[in-house]
Formats: C-alpha cells, sequence, structure tokens
C-alpha cells in the first residue's frame, strides 16, 4: 500500500497515458503565484469516466493522493500535489457533448475550455459567461467556484453549472443538479462539490447554463481624481440597478503597467473599465446614466466604444493586467490574493489596502470585480528575497483580516488552496469544522486533494 | 430517555410557551393537502437562537423528534412530525434585525413572513422578490427552497438567502455563507442547508438578498386556443430573453374556477398571466415584443395594464387559484402536486398531464410558472373516497415519472417533505445515498425532521 504501488498499477491500467517524466511532472507542479514548483509523483490522463472511477478506487486502496488538474491557472496553490500523489490531468476529456439551444444549456467533459465552449457556441446565439481571465478549464473553473468580470450580471459557477456528473473518493459515480432550471428535490449537493476543489469528487461532466448573445455591447473606461471616486461611482451604479455586464476597478499602478505592456495611453490614475449589455438603445442609456454618475464622482473623461475590435483590445489589456504588472519588474513573481466585502464597505477596505501598499517596501497594484465587492492585490517579489515574501504575506495578512472585519470573506473567487486555510477558522468558525465532517464522510481516507480546504487529522 | 420525559423537561425550560394543548398540536397537525390532521405531542415557541440550541440538545439527549414549523404552508407533508415529537414553532423569532439598504440586504429572524418584510421595505425602494403566494416565514421557505411566480427573473430561496444562522442537531450554532456578494471560501454550507427541510439544522437568522423596487410594473392577460400554443409562446419569450418578472401558465379549468371565486369574466381557455418590471418604456416594449409572439402562437385577446389596483387584483387573484378552484367542489380536498422540466420540453409534459387528467375521474387543473418549466396539476377529492385518492395518486405518480424521462425533477419548488420521498431514488440514484450519509453525519440520531427527504435506516 503506497503511492509507489499505486503508479505501478497505474501504468499496468493507462499505459503511456500515466507519466513519471520529469517534465511532465514538473509541468503539473507549476503554478502563477509564490509556490515553488511542486512535481507530483506521477501524471495520469483519463479518457473516461469509468476510468477516472477505476483510478480513484485504485488510488483509495494505495492511498495514493489524487489531485485534479485543470490547466493549472489556480492562484493558491489548489491543484498541487504538496503530499506527493498523482496529478489527475483532465485535458483528454474535452468533449462538448451536447449543446441544447432551446433550453439554453450544454453538457461538456470538464476539460473543455472557456473560450473553447464559446467558440463551439458562436453560430448559435448563445454564449457561456463567466470570464476567470485565464483560458481556465470549466472543471477547474466548478471545482473553484470561479467567477470574474462579468459576474455582477450573469453569475458565478455556483449559478452556471446546472448539473454535474462526479466521482466519489471510493469510486462511486453520481449526479447531482439537473437540467430543469429549478429544482427543491433534495439536499443541494451540486454545489457542495462545486468550490469544493476537488476534495469532495472529481467532476467528470457538467451542464453549464447558456445566455443569449447581447445584441449590442460597449465599453467604456473613465478616470477619477482618487480611488474613493471610483469605487463609488460603482457603488453607486450597482444600487441604482444599472445592469452592467462588467465594471473593474484599475488602480493608477494597473493602469501604468498596462499601458507599458499594451500600448495603451490612458491617464495614471484610478479607472473604472464597463462594459453593457443590451439592445443598442439600452447600452446607450445605461452608458449615459453610468456618466452621470461618474460626474458626480469626479470622472474625468469618460470614453465610450461600440465598436468590437477596440473592445476586445481593451478586455485583452485588462485580462492581461496580471502579467502587465509582472512586467514591470522582470524575474520579479507576483503573490496575488482576493477579498469579497459588502458593497458599502468597498472603499473602505480598497483604501485600506492602498494605504497599506503605500507604506510598504514592496509595489503593489489593486484592481478587482467592484460590481461584486470583490477586489484583487498583486505585490511584485523577488523570489529570492525572504524579506519581500514576508512583507508580501504580512499585507496580505492585513487585508484578509480587514475583509473579515468588514463583513466580507477572504476570498471572493480564487479559493482556499492552501493560501487560505490560515483564515478558515476566523471567517467560519465551527461551519469549518462542519466542512470537516462532510469532508470526513465523502474521502474517509483523505485521498481527495489533501489539504487543501479543510484540515483533517 | 423518551418523548414524555422531554415534554416535561420543556415545560420547566419553557414554561407555557411549551404547549400541549390539543387545539395547539392540531393546528400544527394540519396542512392544506391530502395528509390527515398528524399532531405533534407538544410545541415548543422559542425566542432566541440559544433557547433554540437548548431545546435541541435537550431533545437529542430524550430522542425526542423536533419538526421545524413556519406557518404550515407546505404541501408534501414537511412539517408534520409523523413520528410524534416536538413541533419547533418559530413565530416569536419574528424580528428584522437589520435592513442594509446600500448594501440591498436584510437580517431576520426565520418567523419573518415575506409580506411583513415587504412593507417594511417599502419606503426604502428595496423589495424581496421570492413569492410561493401564501404568506410564508422566509425560515420556512429557506428550508424548502422555495420559489414561485417571479423566481423566472429573481431566482429562488437559493439565489436570494445569501447567509443564514442555524443550529445543528447537536446543539451547535454555526454561520453558513456571507453578506458579501460572492465567496469561494469553502464548501457551500449555506445552499446545503437551504432546502434540507430541517432536516440538516434548524435556521434562526437569515441574510436575504433584495431588489430594487421596479421603477414601472406592468400586468397583461392573453389567451390561447390551446395548451400547446400557450406554453410554446411561453417558451419563445423566455428564448427570446425577453427579462419577464412573471409568467403564468392557467388552464382552461383554473380559468373557470378563477372566474368564479373572484368575479372575473376571462373567456374559459388555456391563458398566460405576465408581469413586466422595468422602466416606463421597458415594460410597454417587453409588453410589445410578448404580444408579437403571442399572436404567432394563436392569442385570443391580449390584455395590458399598469393600474396598480387591477394589477393587484389579478394576481391576488392568481395566488387564490387553489383556493378557487378546491371551492368548486364544496368540501372537497385538493391533492397538489408539482414538476419542472427543461423548457423544450414543458409542452409535452403539460399535454401528458391534461390528457390523463382528461381520462380520470377526477377533475384537476394545471397551472404553473412556466417559465422556469415548472408547472402543478390541483386534482380534487372526496376525503371519504379511498377511489378518489388513489385515482390522484396514480395521476401524480405519472406526472413524476414522466418528468423524470424528460430530463425534469419530480418537485420545482414544493420539495420533497414525505410526498415525494418515493421519487428521489429514481430522481438521484446514489446521490440519495450520498444525502443521507451528510444526513447521518450532521444528525446521527435522527431527531430532525425524521423521515422527510432521505432516508435513514
Amino acid at each position: 500500500m503506497s503511492i509507489e504501488n499505486a503508479i505501478e498499477r497505474l501504468e499496468a491500467m493507462l499505459g503511456p497515458r500515466l507519466s513519471t517524466a520529469a517534465a511532465i511532472r514538473e509541468h503539473h507542479g507549476r503554478n502563477e503565484t509564490y509556490y515553488p514548483v511542486t512535481p507530483p509523483d506521477a501524471v495520469a490522463f483519463p479518457e473516461t469516466t469509468e476510468e477516472v472511477a477505476a483510478i480513484v478506487r485504485l488510488c483509495a486502496e494505495e492511498r495514493c493522493p489524487i489531485v485534479p488538474w485543470g490547466v493549472g491557472t489556480s492562484l493558491e496553490g489548489h491543484a498541487l500535489a504538496f503530499e506527493g500523489g498523482l496529478s489527475l490531468d483532465m485535458s483528454r476529456m474535452d468533449r462538448i457533448l451536447e449543446v441544447h439551444e432551446a433550453d439554453m444549456d450544454a453538457v461538456v467533459q470538464p476539460g473543455v475550455t472557456r473560450k473553447r465552449l464559446n467558440e463551439e457556441l458562436r453560430a448559435t446565439g448563445l454564449f457561456f459567461p463567466v470570464d476567470p481571465g485565464a483560458d481556465a478549464t470549466l472543471g477547474g473553473m466548478a471545482a473553484t467556484r470561479a467567477s470574474g468580470t462579468n459576474a455582477v450580471r450573469y453569475g458565478t459557477m455556483r449559478e452556471n453549472v446546472l448539473a454535474l456528473e462526479a466521482v466519489l473518493a471510493d469510486g462511486r459515480v453520481i449526479r447531482a443538479g439537473t437540467r430543469a432550471r429549478k429544482s427543491s428535490s433534495g439536499y443541494d449537493l451540486k454545489n457542495l462539490i462545486v468550490g469544493s476543489e476537488g476534495t469532495l469528487a472529481v467532476i467528470t461532466e457538467l451542464t453549464v447554463r447558456l445566455h443569449g448573445q447581447p445584441e449590442a455591447v460597449s465599453a467604456a473606461t473613465c478616470a477619477f481624481e482618487t480611488v474613493g471616486g471610483a469605487v463609488n461611482a460603482c457603488i453607486e451604479t450597482i444600487q441604482s440597478g444599472i445592469p452592467v455586464a462588467r465594471i473593474e476597478f484599475l488602480d493608477a499602478a494597473s493602469i501604468a503597467a498596462f499601458n507599458d505592456y499594451a500600448g495603451f495611453d490612458l491617464p495614471v490614475r484610478p479607472h473604472l473599465f464597463l462594459e453593457f449589455h443590451g439592445s443598442e438603445a439600452g447600452v446607450a442609456e445605461q452608458a449615459a446614466r453610468f456618466g452621470e454618475i461618474a460626474d458626480e464622482h469626479g470622472a474625468q473623461g469618460f470614453r465610450w466604444t461600440s465598436d468590437a475590435q477596440e473592445r476586445n483590445r481593451l478586455w485583452s489589456a485588462r485580462h492581461n493586467a496580471y502579467f502587465a504588472f509582472k512586467a514591470q519588474r522582470p524575474g520579479a513573481r507576483a503573490l496575488t490574493t482576493d477579498v469579497c466585502v459588502p458593497i458599502s464597505r468597498l472603499a473602505e477596505a480598497i483604501e485600506a489596502a492602498a494605504a497599506d501598499i503605500a507604506q510598504s517596501r514592496l509595489s503593489g497594484s489593486i484592481l478587482g470585480h467592484v460590481g461584486d465587492g470583490n477586489f484583487h492585490v498583486a505585490y511584485l517579489l523577488d523570489p529570492d528575497s525572504p524579506e519581500d515574501l514576508e512583507e508580501a504575506r504580512r499585507l496580505t495578512h492585513r487585508m484578509n483580516l480587514n475583509a473579515l472585519a468588514l463583513g466580507g470573506t477572504v476570498t471572493g473567487e480564487h479559493g482556499v488552496g492552501r493560501g487560505k486555510i490560515p483564515y478558515m477558522a476566523a471567517e467560519h468558525g465551527e461551519a469549518w469544522q462542519v466542512m470537516a465532517q462532510i469532508k470526513r464522510t465523502l474521502d474517509p481516507l483523505n485521498i481527495l486533494n489533501p489539504g487543501k480546504v479543510v484540515q483533517i487529522n
């Protein structure tokens, strides 16, 4: 009973679809943030649900940890095999199984990425809205309850996964949820698995909700004199019920990086980036109403476009903000974190984070999906400097505690992984123990992504 | 260790707030549908979370079943103490604790009814949308994952409960969810408890999402030649992305009952009732677009009003449809059931139910929240006729199986209670066993609403 035995048996089962090659292992040990490369002992590439179930049963017998892997874009170490074992790479389960245009849903395998799904949907008039920036897999996005720029309008993976199939830690295959738009039939296992980060089950199929492609889309950018002005304009926009599709805050540091990286010439000040979806008249009305609110909060130039190319350039740059910021200091790594607070507390949360950065030895940038009260901070680190890492951790710690003090959560969309574990007791109290009880019930051997989300003794 | 001991000890703890009076017990044994009066052994009226926790701990020691009670409007026997024990009446925990206008949420105790909350909110410009018809308590609505007429626009209790406090079967008090609009922090215990029908926890506080009162509201009624015409007009309306706030189907039998009961003179044909929310121009545009779709599906008269009194009269009558239908046969009881299917299968689901009614000895009416694919059938029974009850059960059974065959669920909004237990294995397969595992973990003594949702050996 050992990881070695498991690998030997998996090789017999999977042939070349079980790899222990150094390059493959290293690829599955990489991550976008501050964790060192943490290779698993082996990587499996299953092709069917039955194969996933067989792998899980075998690993349970051998007590071999299993860490599901999408494309590795998670930010808190979710997909790293810190305790060794198997990386379960779902990339070969990448078929779009059914598109039900009339019901506005699609059934997909977990390895399908969101961009590929949207390419396939282009001719249907439908689209899948959840957009965390990275071209993540839908399985990974469901596992981390991902959201992103347009959750303010279309919801997160919680609202956009209607049903799923998953393999439990003992190899049982279950289905949770339904293609019907609502159900009161029993406990909500679908939402228990969405956001469980591979610790309760391996997702092997998803039914996702689709939305009608908007008749018209327009984008706007608007600079503000102060952080508070931008955030308060956002708050008032949401409270006014303007159905913005995206409303993103970027601080001056983000804008500077953004100008350098993508060749823009925006004023180096706090900005809101917006997108409006609706009819031609509707998007114009939304933009006008936003413009009035922005003016009251010290807006310094409101640019508006419904040109698709210009809009895509803008949003593609926004999506690359993280890389733009990293490019400011060659060789640097970034430590990034996200919190989410009730929107009435958003200005003070962001201002506190900005003040911390201003007093720090590190440079940092703040940006976020402020329509939800969700924002991110990224700090640039010299990877060889323990002082840098320590300082970034200190600032992150303060930001997490402040989010909790303001009635918020330590992660709006990145998830817990390993990085947010230290805050779970503070955020959830006794409920964190209940999560551990559920984990022990469904995975008594603690083989599914051990060490993430909950702590099992 | 007995129910008798529990009652004796609860009397000592609660004084007059523990009742064994026949009238009180009988009141807590009544229900709106076909179950006989099933009184609990006693009724407790707690006033604080601490008191609920103390009651639960005491009942756990004495193995006394606890069945939470809101106002008793559930339709599948959820709140009946079939195994005896204590009815936990939450009506004294009826305070609205906080209204956060800027964050558009409110913190309430579980005994607050939805109408009272909306009365309190009237001056704020906000409202709580979920509307199952009955003036249920918010605790009960959360426990059953209620929805109703406007879920098509505003979501169900799943989307509209942001956070909750609950007492577990061992007396621990937990909080789940957050006032932040999104979170990826750990397992979604909030949604595990919403819809668990009092079997996993007693809800003692809720944070609910509020929405802006629409600037304009208009209502419309439209008759159709055929059931299929009405349903297909609904399907096309949803697929066109018209953001209807309500879209209700009523069959000819419902309309006839409705005319008699409420003094209307609508043509005795299948109808859609609609409500539009938006700006003045927006509701007019929505109504016009719907009118065009309706015409293509054999609409026979489209009436439209933005007069508040007329609109309220219409919807109040719609909400009383169940009572109107029962009034058609004095002394009758109604057996009512609900299913939900993917909207592309809605016409065939409703037509199959209508054909069954036409061939039956019973009269029945069909109506529903068809924008979600959700509909109800009510059959009128002579309560003293075993043949009537048997026939109603046979028809309900066929309808449930058909919903599953069409990819739907055996309950869109009524919940499982006791009535839908026989279909849980067929709908959920192995996942129903997982629900039972979770129940055993969180309530190993099976004292919280035993016999509902899951089966524990």
